[in-house]
């Protein structure tokens, strides 16, 4: 009996935590659809929200019947590299995974395609969100969680068959949610090039505007919710406070330096540049904040600001648009995360957290603080494995796309913007509404 | 003192758990009066938020006064009708009930005079905004709680005198809440008429679009929120994790059917569709949410999407305009929750959540599942005795207002708009301000 | 082994709910941003959500470096007035405060900077605010928090030292947190004096309106989320239910009464008073929320309410400009809740949450309900000496600024707005985008 009340004690907190943090994900998904709708151009605002909310309920669905099982089926038959059972949940509550874990690892899943679809706004057919998210969600993303996070997955840090000694540690997805994210709106971006006047007839790049720098704020700020560490391990209370001050911190870190920063190189201050600086500290502190001390953390943050401002510049040079800079935050500062993890981690902490090395397990500090190469060795090979993974899928998908005309919108429709072609209206209504008529005549003899 | 350790435990679990919940409402409510500013034309949106708030504070005062005693005041001399103890909240806590449960119901009752004001938006004078949430949040809604949701109510899972044998299932408020709002609103919208303009002089529907999407899918994302399940009765943390999953399955299923099919009867994708079709499959399995399977709730969201579209083809044909479809939404989705959960309940999940059958009261699974006539009888007892009740009381209250010329407001204010007839200026100011003077002079012209 | 579950157990709840209450702050801060953001003019919008978010990120540095240390920095050598460790969090979790903690109260330490950045927007400096947030999440703001919060501090509820008997009770921070921001504010706003164009050539108050009520409807709901009692003592269940029903209450009463109260004095209804009515209850009862009655929050609504009303009489009569009515609204309303709790505060809830008096301390009930002058005399202390110490250090630090002419921009800035003269741009884009550089060129010939 008393066994009993003890279980029932512990399984209600580990659902009422595991629910919380399933909730935040909500705010974030609103978040994220707030901070696209801010940032792109008024005339595409119905269209980024829709995709948004499309890209959550076709990933949740995808997720559901494949993507779960491709992460998390271990049983017999399955193996290190692919999970193989619970389609559907069938199976699901057992002895290990109950509703509230899928809940929350299914929260991770739409906010990978979430990331994605911003680096292909305002210029992307519809039916293309709605085959990538499905791809994306439902099988790329699993496999990599798979590796990662599932006790059976070959770089897992309860694995002891990686050649380094060491698995990988990411904690809550530096490199299987954002990175995954970012490298594939690197593709998709690379492959459908920049938006029509994005850079003029001699490669100068010229600034397209967010119509709405409100949202854009607003939107940040959920996002930051969810980079909020969220534990897979529910059980380690004492990482808990710690993952929420590291994260805090680099946050901070990132979010002045990239404010002095782009002072520096623009002249002017700019409230967007601290957000997106903000987000990047904390997507880069994603992977180490429950094993790194706070002090490392702003140095966490100082680079990641560091690395979103690089990324950028290089980004112009080359003339790659990413209407949401998803590539470069995501991608770029997920990358410096798992890097970062491999040179800070604290052995001290990495034990707390994910138990002693047994099994020819080694557990030890981060390169800088003399724990050898055996840690920085499995995060590298996490940043390599996943990028190419991410590369070697959706790389082609988005090129088949583009080869089936299925990818890009038309120019007309561009120029038109896509609420007025694709949704038959816009977001704004204004007090007078006879303009309207006349702009969608316009659109349509354009076409003509 | 190890008892009293273990009561701690369990009562500060509890306590999270309720006060969570009810921050949650605030979100909701907020999510609310975003959908609502956003749904309506921008010289009424001052008007809409206000009415937001005030049926929040009146209604709080009002459920806090009479409506928390009404629904739950068991006790001597109470009965299962209505409730007659712990007026203002007089002897609260107690054993049964302590203030965490207060709050938590108390939220319901405001997010029902939300529902309700949806349907008779733009067009309602202020006062009549104050005298319905007063008696719906006070009387109307906590008698439907009490029957369904007191221990003691005729119709509550735990009462053995219903001829049926068992009592209704409705989690979270499909008929308790929903449908509650949904036919108080219905009434409303009826007997206010459609808005100037909705139809022409030929009957033919004209849209009135509302002034900002943007705010429109921010405040869907809100109230999402809010359907997701909040149980009142915290010792079931195994149901917990699975009314997650079986909300957020039929809402992405309402979603993406809502999505297809709009496309197919009107031609474009449309997000503001996909935000009331997700919302749709929340309501609808707000009610059976704990007692059913997961795939059963994706039938549940597919089956919801038809009904909103079908009664939103209904209203149109039949003159019904409500702003917000609200009465569609909440009323006809909360209706089939209702019968969803007759017909797909399950037996062994049923017993997990309301005990086993006791004192003649049968736990049998709903009619396609093997399980007889009982709780689809219920279920079917309590959508046509919760339709009834309140429109047998908030019928007659609105068409009181009607005959007493304090329900809608002059032509001329409509035409103007709320906000400056009634508020004094309005939501949005430029940075050019002169026109607001004329815009003013004109509307009082117009009324001279 | 049992005792060790025990613990954990503990710990794991302590954690979710600071966790939590955490989270809560993000909003907040987010909603602080928008409240901001609408209440000014659009030309402003960029820049007060960029020194929200600056001021989040610079307080977060400070508060880590030295805030924390002053406030709770008890251990050998610390004293009732400062406290000497922990600084950067050295020597953090240790057995008294882990990691949660210091999250927990760094969130309040941001929320008091944003309070005071109200105050004195769209007209001052950026470099300003970088200054006033690291010097008052730094240092004012944690020596009122330690005398207070802090177990050893002078005026806290645990120490016997106080001459009268009785430690000062400010829950969640009335004083400490909102009388704290809007004394700042006051000093701040007083030196720089009224916005241009506030107050016409003959003194007359010209009504500058907010660019976005939706906005400031939007913030008002997240702010009132951390009004929400969170406590710094997470053993006492029992009173959290208590404390959410007694805000709940003051909110509604405020809201109502300024409705009402406004419409008197203006005429029309207000959505905006409403929400600024609603956040002056939740300000008052911030104090004394734990140790009340749910009658007595009423009542603390109602005077909260004439409080708000008043202070805002009384600032138009002096010509005082404060855009967000911070200083009124947290000030003045902060300041009755202090007294509040001195007249109402209940002995058996008093000695629930604060334990029984020993050691010299004693447990009495407010001035009203019959226990004496000795907490009355504890609360107006608490009064006196904070408005006090924030005036003697944040007055002084205020002209120094506008003596060195690094507090307001010049006229020319504040006439053309801060966005196109600091930031480089609007917060929002039109779809036409033509008469952009006209009206930057327009500002730029201006300044010439």
């Amino acid at each position: 009996m008393a066994v009993s009340w003890e279980q029932s004690v512990t399984s209600s907190i580990n659902a009422i935590y595991l629910l919380f943090s399933a909730y935040l994900v909500f705010v974030m998904q609103l978040g994220f659809a707030m901070l696209c709708a801010g940032s792109v151009r008024a005339k595409n605002a119905l269209n980024i929200m829709l995709t948004n909310v499309v890209d959550a309920v076709v990933g949740s669905l995808s997720y559901y019947l494949f993507g779960f099982a491709f992460a998390f089926g271990t049983g017999p038959g399955s193996n290190p590299f692919i999970g193989t059972h619970f389609f559907a949940l069938e199976g699901v509550p057992d002895g290990e995974y109950d509703y509230s874990f899928f809940l929350y690892q299914w929260s991770f899943a739409i906010a990978v395609a979430g990331i994605t679809s911003g680096s292909i706004a305002e210029r992307t057919q519809f039916g293309a969100y709605l085959i990538f998210s499905f791809f994306l969600s439902g099988f790329v993303y699993p496999i990599a969680a798979h590796w990662v996070w599932s006790s059976s997955g070959w770089l897992s840090p309860s694995s002891a068959n990686l050649f380094l000694g060491s698995g990988a540690i990411d904690f809550a997805g530096s490199g299987v949610v954002h990175l995954v994210g970012g490298i594939a709106g690197l593709w998709g971006s690379i492959i459908e090039g920049p938006r029509v006047g994005r850079f003029d007839a001699f490669g100068k790049p010229v600034s397209i505007k967010g119509h709405n720098a409100t949202l854009v704020v607003l939107g940040s700020f959920g996002e930051i919710l969810v980079a909020y560490p969220t534990t897979t391990d529910q059980g380690n209370w004492t990482a808990i406070g710690r993952t929420a001050v590291t994260t805090t911190l680099a946050g901070s870190m990132s979010g002045i330096v990239t404010l002095f920063g782009r002072r520096l190189l623009i002249g002017h201050w700019d409230a967007l540049d601290v957000c997106n600086g903000v987000l990047g500290g904390f997507v880069a502190i994603t992977s180490g904040c429950s094993v790194v001390e706070p002090w490392a953390a702003v140095i966490c943050g100082f680079v990641a600001a560091w690395v979103l401002i690089g990324l950028n510049m290089l980004a112009l040079k080359l003339h790659f648009d990413d209407p949401l800079e998803a590539a470069q935050l995501h991608g770029g500062c997920g990358a410096w995360g798992l890097i970062f993890t491999g040179l800070f981690a604290k052995e001290e902490f990495l034990i707390q957290v994910h138990d002693s090395g047994v099994g020819g397990i080694s557990r030890s500090s981060g390169l800088l603080l003399g724990g050898g190469w055996g840690l920085f060795g499995a995060q590298v090979t996490e940043l390599i494995v996943i990028a190419g993974w991410v590369s070697v899928t959706m790389g082609p998908l988005f090129y088949i796309l583009h080869k089936l005309r299925l990818l890009r919108i038309s120019i007309h429709e561009e120029v038109a913007g896509l609420d007025i072609s694709s949704h038959g209206g816009y977001a704004y209504h204004n007090q007078d509404e006879d303009e309207r008529p006349q702009r969608y005549n316009d659109y349509i003899q354009m076409r003509n």
